[in-house]
């Protein structure tokens, strides 16, 4: 690939037909606006004046209050001037436009970068107050230490490193999918470009990995990379720990690759390579390799020392007077600069004025997709979207995991807001549904099978669970509730995914993640697939609803309260083995966290239990009432601790009942933390799985109803005659001798 | 690169001088044995009908009890006879031998192949009857659903993929260490090779390809990866979702890569490939790869549905009848096949005799050096490694990640036993010490920061979490406590790296990981940065000695518990800010997970709390104590929930004091989940953090002292007055209005 270190005109590599920077090339509906002027239209000195002016407010505002990241978002002033100024589409004054270009700063450590461009492009709540926040004391900032997505502008938090590429590639494929489902020939409804800037680090982390593999497999020509290549990171210069051909490993993951030499002052250069991204005949991701210095002007400038501290009062100064600036002045915008920027709003609201002309018309030419199209924009889904699911299931024994099925195929099939996508578990999880399509390039014929489209709903996203989870916030992100996106795999392999599905419940993002094998009983694959400690992360993650439904019953009340959480993650988490249909069991029990499945007024002892193993619990009440002396035992089935401990306290003591004296014992064959809140004892693991077949492994590790009833007699007599000391949680089982 | 597709002589590329396979070519000492007779000493039809018994065992043993994945290892038949009979130097008879060849199966769900072949090359305790029984109800078999660590012949417990790859980076890692560290001219004490073989799924995971790019920069030419590409997956062919070409991929990232085209039958093209291994003027590790057919032979070959179940009892009696077996038969293993094998252990043990000889020979010569290197073989570390921790530290307020140098400066300078790496933090973390050394090529210059050799104790790992503790497993898999490694990174982070810590603790391996940055108090970072729920994952998991040190005095206590805990990992935890030394903490309190460290004979309440914010609570005591009316608080250190749990229960209730009717209240900044256990109320967080400075954050979330006394001193009057039921929790902190 040419190397793009001259400006004058786009590089064409014969695709690119027109020369004029920012023009549309690839959607043909709303090419007659240019998006920008061309660079050339302001002076040399004008854009060099920017960059100087963007160093500098960089510098002074780590200075204020000696404290952020200054390094990166210096090194990358020339690279904010082409995307914001002359390459994206976007509306700083309607800053949620639909169609927007959306751009995501996977380095989000270097967030001043884009709060300056924020500013400088007009964006009405960034004010020169919030500005001027930056790590201040105010908790109303809208400039913390990494762009947050509450925030207009800003698509996605970031600040995890390499989850932010993963995001974008989640927006692009949103993009795709929404254009090939609702674009019609002269109506493009849905043409927007996500651009991604990355440093070092995303290239390192595995998720970025992933996503690069993963997007150049699904040829997203709707995704431009921007890599900030300033080959330094904390430790020092990259080459001290990564000296692969990025640009060859790019290419063979199937993307285009792109050089700039002078990310630092060639702002016509790396418009002219951004120029490429619209190109319809593009088959690939775009990948810009842009050379840029960190802390570029400064005196620690190509070092690690500029990454994460501020430069020091007199280096600041030093590069104000190099650059011609009063060094005793501190924020200095000069007017030249104001002007630079000051026509991006009316050209923004003039790209949603013509958007929304284009899907008004649209409405007209196709009146139903183009209501339907209305209420994907609008987030909605059908009013009664609960009546796809059975109002009874089967009496057999069922797996939980092929309860998702039962419950979910109808609505998966026929509306269109899921796209449920697996990690390579298809067979596993059960979530495809009648003539599902797969998402993949329509180009592509695999070897084994369906063809897909753009069009499809179905993801197919490899062993690649990190990932998965990632993208789904981004397609989450993209606008909400147009998608819900749906993971799937093993529940373990949450664990590989779990630095994101943080992030979406920490950005409060609809996605609901389906997790099998949940459970010790799960088997044979042995201690690396039993999960015993996994569900402890997910129960005290803020803002995740972690269910474990019991049957088929509570898997319908446990999506039906996913879907209408719309705030925030959910986990359904389900059994690999056939479970008894409890007949007892309530989908509108789910919602509350916990309920009584059996009461007894008089009750020696209150039985909890959840999931997979709640059926113990329901045997073992029968067996102790028919035991001599007999033990009166009400149960609880409880699959969602957050969803508990958000009910009232007069619903929580009925349940429980531990405040009339009654003692509880929790079942559930995952280690204890947690269970104290809400049990005086309890019979779980203390210790990884084992390698057994499911029937065998619950008696291996003392759950057989014989052992379990012998042990809550035990405690039920030892409560009764005082000998448990007052909050001294008791667990009522050991591992087996000899397990390690 | 040429294709290995014809036998009869080693591919040379220029290298190789000797045509004879299993020469070793690379270390002049030991050369005189050859590993193996060549292929071809065998009749062709000799190894074929090991290939045939191989797969029909594989088909009979999935049958037996209907379960598990015959696929892969029925593929990789010729794989294995190329490793076991032709390449790898082991002992069967010795298997924890010391220089043996290491080797991994990334792809741990294939296990069978593994147990085939250690049953076929005469390992003792893998018996007939062991053998069969994979999948059965023995909880004592030493076949279980994935190769685990305990048992001969296996390196390391794998299963969650992607891992494999980056444990056998760490082996190899450890190889080079000891090498450059230990050997001397005449004397290759070390020069064992590590072989891995991966599958498509190890090549997709993020942390695979962190291991992948990080090897090729270490050059690590004792690393064999042998890629079974049989482009199968549970969903499909692997092209429905991975389309990136493999080999420029690999070779990007610095890696010698030889592809084999029919790795089905032609074990000669695998040797001729795998020959080039132990060349010494190779500088890049090597990547074969191998094209495979997934149940070869069956009905079901090429296709994933021969990957995760059995192939049914008329597939294999028709791949019987094919083979010219007898359908009616089980388990037949023809009388040829076992005496191909049965040079192996005697081989094996000359192998070993000659190693000793040689370390004899070795410590004569070098009887300094050679004490050292016995003392690493044997795992010891000088009986008083403990005196080089100070008695005492500065009075000042320090940060504990700045602690742990203090602690661990001479430590970590004086005995090898430790190799410190980082995940590009070292700024942050404080684990260098004087005249560290880098563990990197010595040819690799990089542009700032030290020129390594692979004597360097010290790792730059990169911005890759993930593989860092992968890795850091491999190193102490290598021979019990040869190596201890330690780890570090921001504590938010090492979720990205949980899996791997996970099979750490699973494992019983010794590694300790630096967690800094472990409270809101790490401030303008914002939420991303900030763990609330993190520890509750790290104090659910077996075998885990999470422990958050509060001062100096603790951090010395952390470190002697971690040095000590031989049989599993630990995590130090600790903070970014800096922290009074309190003068009443102690370092012995710290391996009892909890103490007390003020005492108040009629107490109205037992303050606990924890690291970084454990000074809160001493002051809250005092405040309190001057309150009116007075509350008289005695305050409990509590740096370790596993620890304490471990403790006699007297002991524990000497601590908490609760059975004598005092409440407790826990302090500390994370979601309260665990503490139940401990405490009657808390301080605690119960949403993701916000970005503001350390000095701002505490008082957001309603940590300032006078607010928290204000919450304690009506907690314990409400607990007095009884309105406090039983076993109920109290949390006594909101979370801020608007914050979400």
């Amino acid at each position: 690939m040419a190397e793009v270190q001259t400006f004058g005109h786009a590089q064409t590599n014969g695709h690119v037909k027109s020369t004029a920077y920012g023009e549309n090339v690839a959607n043909g509906v709303i090419k007659a606006t240019k998006i920008a002027t061309a660079p050339g239209a302001e002076s040399k000195e004008d854009v060099q004046l920017v960059l100087k002016t963007f160093r500098l407010m960089v510098g002074d505002l780590c200075q204020q209050f000696n404290m952020g990241h200054p390094g990166s978002a210096m090194g990358m002033a020339a690279l904010g001037v082409a995307l914001w100024k002359y390459t994206m589409r976007y509306a700083p004054h309607t800053p949620n436009w639909f169609n927007r270009d959306r751009f995501v700063l996977s380095n989000g450590h270097a967030c001043l970068f884009q709060y300056l461009n924020l500013y400088f492009s007009g964006y009405k709540s960034m004010t020169w107050e919030q500005l001027l926040s930056y790590h201040s004391e105010r908790p109303d900032s809208l400039c913390p230490g990494h762009p947050e997505i509450e925030h207009d502008g800003v698509e996605l938090t970031t600040g995890p490193l390499g989850q932010g590429i993963a995001n974008a590639v989640g927006l692009a494929i949103a993009t795709k999918h929404l254009a090939a489902t609702y674009n019609k020939p002269g109506y493009d409804v849905v043409s927007n470009h996500t651009w991604c800037i990355i440093g070092d680090a995303c290239l390192q982390e595995g998720v970025g990995c992933e996503a690069i593999s993963y997007a150049g497999h699904l040829q997203l020509n709707n995704l431009t990379v921007l890599y900030d290549n300033n080959q330094i990171s904390c430790d020092g210069s990259v080459d001290l720990t990564n000296t692969e051909n990025i640009n060859s490993k790019v290419r063979a993951c199937g993307w285009e690759v792109i050089d700039v030499m002078d990310g630092v002052n060639d702002v016509e250069g790396i418009v002219a390579a951004m120029s490429k991204a619209r190109d319809p005949n593009r088959t690939k991701p775009l990948f810009v390799n842009i050379r840029s210095i960190i802390g570029v002007g400064s005196a620690v400038a190509g070092q690690a020392q500029s990454h994460g501290a501020p430069l020091g009062v007199d280096n600041v100064a030093t590069m104000k007077r190099a650059y011609g600036f009063d060094e005793n002045e501190k924020f200095v915008v000069p007017e030249q600069v104001r002007k630079f920027y000051s026509d991006i709003p009316a050209r923004g609201e003039q790209l949603v004025q013509e958007w929304h002309d284009l899907v008004a018309k649209y409405k007209q030419e196709y009146p139903e997709l183009g209501e339907e199209f209305q209420g994907r924009v609008e987030g909605r889904l059908p009013s009664d979207w609960t009546k796809h699911i059975p109002s009874s299931f089967p009496a057999q024994d069922t797996p939980t995991r092929k309860s998702n099925n039962l419950v979910m195929k109808d609505i998966l099939e026929q509306i269109k807001t899921f796209m449920v996508g697996t990690a390579d578990l298809t067979p596993s999880v059960n979530l495809t549904y009648k003539d599902y399509e797969v998402f993949n390039p329509p180009t592509l014929k695999p070897t084994s099978g369906k063809v897909g489209s753009y069009a499809g709903r179905y993801i197919h996203y490899g062993i690649r669970e990190h990932v998965m989870a990632a993208i789904a916030n981004g397609l989450a992100a993209f606008n909400p509730q147009t998608i819900i996106p749906i993971t799937s795999t093993f529940f373990m392999f949450y664990l590989y995914a779990a630095p994101a599905v943080r992030m979406g419940a920490l950005q409060h993002l609809q996605v609901i993640h389906v997790a099998t094998h949940d459970s010790i009983g799960a088997g044979e694959d042995g201690p690396t697939h039993q999960p015993v400690e996994l569900a402890a992360l997910y129960r005290a993650m803020p803002n995740m609803h972690y269910i474990r439904p019991a049957d088929s019953e509570e898997v319908a009340g446990a999506w039906e309260a996913a879907v209408n959480y719309k705030t925030g993650p959910t986990m359904i988490s389900v059994s690999r083995h056939a479970l008894p249909q409890l007949g007892i069991t309530k989908r509108s029990g789910v919602s509350k966290g916990a309920y009584v499945i059996k009461e007894e007024e008089k009750a020696d002892v209150t039985l909890i239990s959840v999931g997979a193993e709640l059926h113990f619990a329901v045997k073992l009440a029968e067996d102790l009432a028919k035991a001599d002396p007999p033990v009166k035992a009400r149960v609880v089935s409880f699959p969602s601790f957050v969803l508990f401990k958000e009910q009232s306290k007069e619903y929580q003591r009925s349940v429980l009942r531990r405040h009339e004296g009654i003692p509880a014992v929790a079942i559930e064959p995952y280690v204890s933390l947690g269970w104290e809140r809400f049990a005086d004892a309890g019979l779980h693991m203390s210790s990884y799985g084992h390698s057994l077949p499911g029937k065998y492994i619950y008696n291996y590790f003392g759950f057989s109803i014989e052992n379990m009833a012998l042990k809550i007699r035990s405690f039920v007599s030892d409560f009764k005659s005082g000998v448990v000391g007052r909050g001294e949680y008791v667990e009522l089982l050991q591992k087996p001798a000899g397990h390690s």
